[in-house]
Order: C-alpha cells, then sequence, then structure tokens
C-alpha cells in the first residue's frame, strides 16, 4: 500500500533509519537488563552502561554533560516535565507567572493552560509577521514572579527559528528560567548550552529518523524541577518508569547519523521546493521568514484554494503533506500559529506544510512541484473563493 | 557478554520475542505515518486503522472494549494517570480520600505520597503474612468522601494475588473507584472486565516479552478522569503525545503470544524450583502464598545470608537474579513488602526473587538450584549471622 508513495508531511522525518533498527538490536535480544539492577549482577550493570553512553553522546550534542540530560516518552512529556516541574518547584516559592509563545506547540501551550487553571498566570507572547516574538513585549513581561519562559526553538508550521541567545540573555539578566521545544531543530539546527543561556530543552528522536517513544529534556544543573511521573528512582529521579534502553540507544544512533551535509541537502530541497512553487504557481504567500528558517521546512499559502483540497489530491497521486499541525490536522480549526502571524482565514485555510526528510530527493520535489501546479489550476477554476477573487 | 547466561530476574520476562521483533518492523519502514493525520492522507489513515487494531486486539484480552483502553510509554505512567487523574477528576466533587495497599509497587505508592502533598488523604491497607489485603480493613476504611482504592492484581515481588472480585464488589457497593496495577499478571492470569468490578487497570509490554516503553491503561466507560499529559487530543484525548505505534503493534503481538500451555509450563518451572530448592537447602521460607501466587513469581529467603551476596554469588556463576525490588535494588534499604508481610530485617534481606520467561528452562532450573545450594552453604559457613544463628 504505502510503496512508491512521496512523503512530505511529518512523517518523511519519521521513518527509522536502517542503521537505528540495527543498532537498536542487540538490546532486544542480548543487552535487555533492568538498567537499575546493576546491583545484583553484570548484565544489569552492562545494561546501565549502554544507557550512560547514549545519554553521554546526546547530551554532547547540546554541549551538556550527561547528568544534565535525561530520557522521557517523547517532547510531548518533555514539555510537560519542563512547565509542570517548574511550577511545583517555584510555584510556592518564588512566584506564579509564566510566560509563553502564542505559537508554541500544543504540549506547552496545553500544560500552560492546564497550569492557569491551578491558579498560575501565563501571559501569551505576540509573533510579528514571520512568527518571530516580540523581543520588546517579552522584555516587559517579566516579572519578579515570573518563574519560567517558554519559546521554542522555531516553529513546527512555519519553521521559524527565534533568536534563543537574546531570549536567553533576557531571561538570565531577570534570573528567570528559559525552557525551549528543540523538537524540530535538535540536530538540524545548532545548540549549544554553553553559548546560549537556556535551561531547559524539549527534544526528541521521531524527528531524526529515530524510533518513536522516546524523547528527552535537557535540565541545566542546578535548575529547580520536581518530578511528575512518581514512582521509582530513574533519570537522577526526575522521571519514573522502567528505562527503554532500546529507544534511549536508537535515538543516539540516529543523533549521530545527522550530519551538516545533510543538512545543507534538506535546506536545498526546501528552497527548491520554494523558488519552483512561486514561480510556477500564482497568488502563493510563503509562510514563515525566508531565511531563518529550519533547512527541512516548507509553508506555503496557496489563495483561492483550501489547503484541504491540495491535501485531498495530492493524496491521489501517492503524495503526502499536511495541512496545520499534526495534532490539529483532526480539527477543521484554523491554525493558532497562522492566526498568529496575522493569517486570515483564507490564508490559515490554505495552507500546506511540507516537511522534508533523508529520504526526500530533488526528483520528488520536481514531481511534487507539477502535480501541485495542476491540482491548484484545477481546485481554481472550480473554487467559489477563486471566483470571488476574480482569479 | 551476555551468553550462556541465565536470566531468572525481571529480565527474564523482558527479552523481545522474535515474533514481536518481526511485527513491529514494517512499523518502522513501511507504515509509518504519523496516525493523527489521517484528514489529510491516505498513509495516515492506514496507520491509524494499525493502531486501532492493536488497541482492540489488547482490550478483548480484558473483556473490554477498544474505546476503553489507552496506549501509555509503560505501567507507570499508566498508574501515575489512574491515580492523578482521577483525583483530578474528583478531588473538588467528590472528595480527597484514597484506598491503597501498603505493597503496591512504587508508581502506585509514590503517586499515593504526591497526592498527599496536594492535600489528598491516603490509607495504607495492611496485609497478611502471606500479602493479602486486610478486607476487613478495606471496607471499615471505605467513605462516603473515598475516590478510589487501588490494589494490584499480583504482588511485585512476592506474587500474591489478591481477591480482585471482592475487592471490586466492596468498591462498587459504596460506589467508590477501583484501580489495579495488573503489570504482573497481565495474560498471565484471567482478568475480565465483564465479571469484576474493576474501573482502571495498568498493564505494560515489558513483562511479556515484549517492547519497553509501552503500557496501557484500561478505562472504564463513564469513570471520571483527567489526563495529566497535556498536548495534542491523542488517546481519546486522554494522553496527548505521538502515537507509539511500533510499539502498539508489538504490545498486541506479545499479548497474542502468550498461552495457556506457556502459563502452565512457567508455573511448572516455578513449582520445581520451589520444591527443590525446600528440599535440598535447609533453613528457607516461601515468602508469599503457595497456591494464589503468579505463574512466573517465586521468592525465597535464606536465612543467615544475604540476599545481596547470594546475587553476587550467583553472578559469578552467569545466574541473575533479584533481592528486593527492580527500582529498590540500587538501595539498601529492607524492601516494603518484606516488611509489610511481617517479615523482618533478616528475612527480609535475605530474599531472593525468581521471575521466570518464555526462555527459561527445566535444565536452567536445575542449575540454578544445584548452585544455589553451594553458594548458600558457603555463604552461611563464613557468615557471622549464621554463626549467631548456631548453623
Amino acid at each position: 500500500m504505502t510503496e512508491n508513495k512521496i512523503y512530505m508531511d511529518n512523517a518523511a522525518a519519521t521513518r527509522l533509519d536502517e542503521a537505528v533498527f540495527e543498532a537498536m538490536t542487540p538490546c532486544y535480544f542480548e543487552n535487555y537488563a533492568v538498567a537499575t539492577s546493576e546491583f545484583g549482577y553484570s548484565q544489569g550493570l552492562e545494561a546501565r552502561e549502554t544507557l550512560a553512553e547514549a545519554r553521554a553522546a546526546i547530551a554532547s550534542v547540546l554541549g551538556a554533560d550527561p547528568e544534565e540530560f535525561i530520557f522521557t516518552s517523547g517532547s510531548t512529556e518533555s514539555s510537560n516535565l519542563a512547565l509542570k516541574g517548574v511550577a511545583k518547584a517555584l510555584g510556592t516559592k518564588k512566584g506564579k507567572h509564566i510566560i509563553v509563545s502564542k505559537i508554541e506547540d500544543f504540549p506547552v501551550l496545553q500544560s500552560a493552560r492546564a497550569l492557569e487553571k491551578q491558579g498560575f498566570e501565563v501571559d501569551y507572547l505576540n509573533v510579528d509577521d514571520y512568527g518571530f516574538v516580540r523581543l520588546d513585549q517579552l522584555e516587559s513581561l517579566l516579572r519578579p514572579d515570573t518563574i519560567l519562559v517558554s519559546v521554542q526553538h522555531a516553529n513546527h508550521e512555519i519553521g521559524t527559528v527565534q533568536d534563543l541567545g537574546t531570549i536567553g540573555r533576557l531571561c538570565s539578566a531577570k534570573n528567570v528560567l528559559f525552557h525551549t521545544d528543540a523538537t524540530h531543530t535538535f540536530t538540524r539546527l545548532p545548540l549549544d548550552v554553553r553559548r546560549i543561556k537556556v535551561d531547559l530543552i524539549t527534544v526528541s528522536a521521531h524527528t531524526l529518523h529515530g524510533p518513536k517513544g522516546i524523547g528527552g529534556l535537557y535540565v541545566r544543573r542546578g535548575t529547580p524541577l520536581e518530578k511528575i511521573a512518581d514512582g521509582g528512582f530513574q533519570e537522577f529521579n526526575l522521571r519514573a518508569g522502567l528505562e527503554n534502553i532500546p529507544g534511549a540507544v536508537g535515538f543516539a544512533k540516529a543523533v549521530s547519523l545527522v550530519t551538516e551535509e545533510e543538512n545543507a541537502r534538506l535546506k536545498d530541497l526546501r528552497d527548491q521546493l520554494i523558488e519552483q512553487v512561486v514561480a510556477k504557481i500564482p497568488l502563493v504567500t510563503l509562510n514563515g521568514d525566508p531565511q531563518k528558517r529550519t533547512p527541512q521546512n516548507a509553508n506555503l499559502s496557496f489563495h483561492h484554494v483550501e489547503g484541504e483540497s491540495i491535501t485531498l489530491h495530492l493524496d491521489m497521486y501517492g503524495i503526502a503533506v499536511s495541512t496545520g499541525s499534526a495534532c490539529f490536522s483532526r480539527s477543521l480549526e484554523a491554525s493558532h500559529v497562522m492566526m498568529a502571524i496575522g493569517g486570515d482565514h483564507e490564508r490559515a485555510h490554505g495552507s500546506i506544510r511540507f516537511t522534508f526528510g533523508r529520504y526526500n530527493t530533488m526528483e520528488e520535489v520536481d514531481l511534487v512541484v507539477e502535480t501541485l501546479a495542476k491540482i491548484v489550476e484545477n481546485l481554481r477554476k472550480i473554487s467559489p473563493l477563486g471566483k470571488q477573487g476574480g482569479v
């Protein structure tokens, strides 16, 4: 069923790399002991060493020490832990004020809303037309009782990369913790905690050809954080639960496979798609910043057409793309990201997100653009929106 | 390093079955779309169907409908969700009183303690010498403001199987929700929600040769439960996070591989070990009930010897067993389970837990007993505890 399909949606980055699979396999059949059992016997110690190596390898990419990185079940759990764990640690001590951007992904946004129900006060930062958070607004919102700022490294829909250095400095100057959701940038864009003053970083394996069900959270040494998953004392007593060692090993392997050359190649695919679409299809808007965007993301609005119609028609040609965010594509509501960057409903509903991964090729880009041009032309002919727009 | 080793600890049940591996593989390389994308394209729909099939297969083993079973990252998360989710849903409506047994595993016990810190009142049920909860005490503790009772199906250390039918009836009569942690019994012992009035059940794949990092929670239709992992709307809006479809498929496959014949075989291994140890080694106590115990568990105390010394010596022969619980084996504290069943410190510290899995054989049992007899004899010769005891 899935042969000859072209994935240019989230799944493009989700296909497991064969080398990751090979790295995970021994953890299933040979080195499968429980890491917390090292007290009793040598296989447990071996398992523990395997886990420690995976942890160290991932932490080092962030410029962090192994003790500053914990494994979780994915980026949703990581962001929940970052927001709620800081709230638990500081809510009764320092204050109940939190700042997040309006265009965060759902784990951050919904964790913030859950905290509001518990009596925390949340300010939602505005963004400009390209999706950059308003730094002047951030500065004016920071208060003595602010405990956390959460701004994503790059947006999951429009790819806009935030200025984490400046945000980190603003937070640090006011002694406020800073969390960033780097789910869509980890290994694709540099992020070094020795240079950027960020205290908590959400990462995940599923965006870089690693396994699903494993993610992580960087926690700068000394950061006040209380665990939210109670049980055993795993992960430096910050996250209870049997260690998913195959997942951790697969995550580390996936991280090791990303190269600068690959990121440059993804950027070429992205730019080729954007340039060709703009050249061949009239009335198209690129959403997000042309330069400061993740190498693997393109987001385009096709005016006078529904994104939903485009995705359904592309599907008939075996091409997978997304409209709206993955979490939200079951709903017909307009994307909160598109609305926050000043898009009207038409631009929001006509937006298509392309995600590039290791297995995409330039030939696929050419084929997708060609197919897209045909589809958009046909849809505009029959669209009531098109007729209203006079196209 | 791990060849010719004998696993009779938790890891015995953790080794992945090859058939599970084969079932998971296509989810990595072929059917790897994001299940929430079904709105946009057919691969997403395919992924969604795969997930639904896995869900239905697991739910049916519990006698449940697919809509009553959600996937989580493992039993720790499931138990956290059960306790904290009910507390969130009912804490301000019905009351703040919770009852758990003293011998629960850490996810339940520590979630209960976390709720105590939030103002909930928790009663800890006593158990008798075999580890059975005191049903008369349970009945007398149930109050109009009791929102939840959590009693495990069977104990993780001593294997004692609770009378869930009676506990369910007592709870139901007082309109109190009942959660059970069935991590160590799922598929090994029957549990049917059409016959037992239990509202929430924690299960996991890692105890039945399935993958790590995936578990589940049965939630009886209509049970008041609020999500604790915020983000997307996955899992009937009860658990946010990208669906771990390979994990779910592996879990379902693992469930399908367990047979009554296998459970009978595990019971034979267990009984053979217990009988031989008792016949060949003096001063041994079987911990837990001889009959009402999980087929895969034996727990024996060797008097006048430290369990720690036995495990270390067995390790030199390549044999892995546990002392205390997996979560606790890093600590030198006595097991809370052993203390609750009236064990003194000596009996607690001299206890060894054996867990049997699909790959254990009768020959391994004979070899382990023989080795154990030698080790215990030698240790007793040099043990100050042994001399005090006059052995």
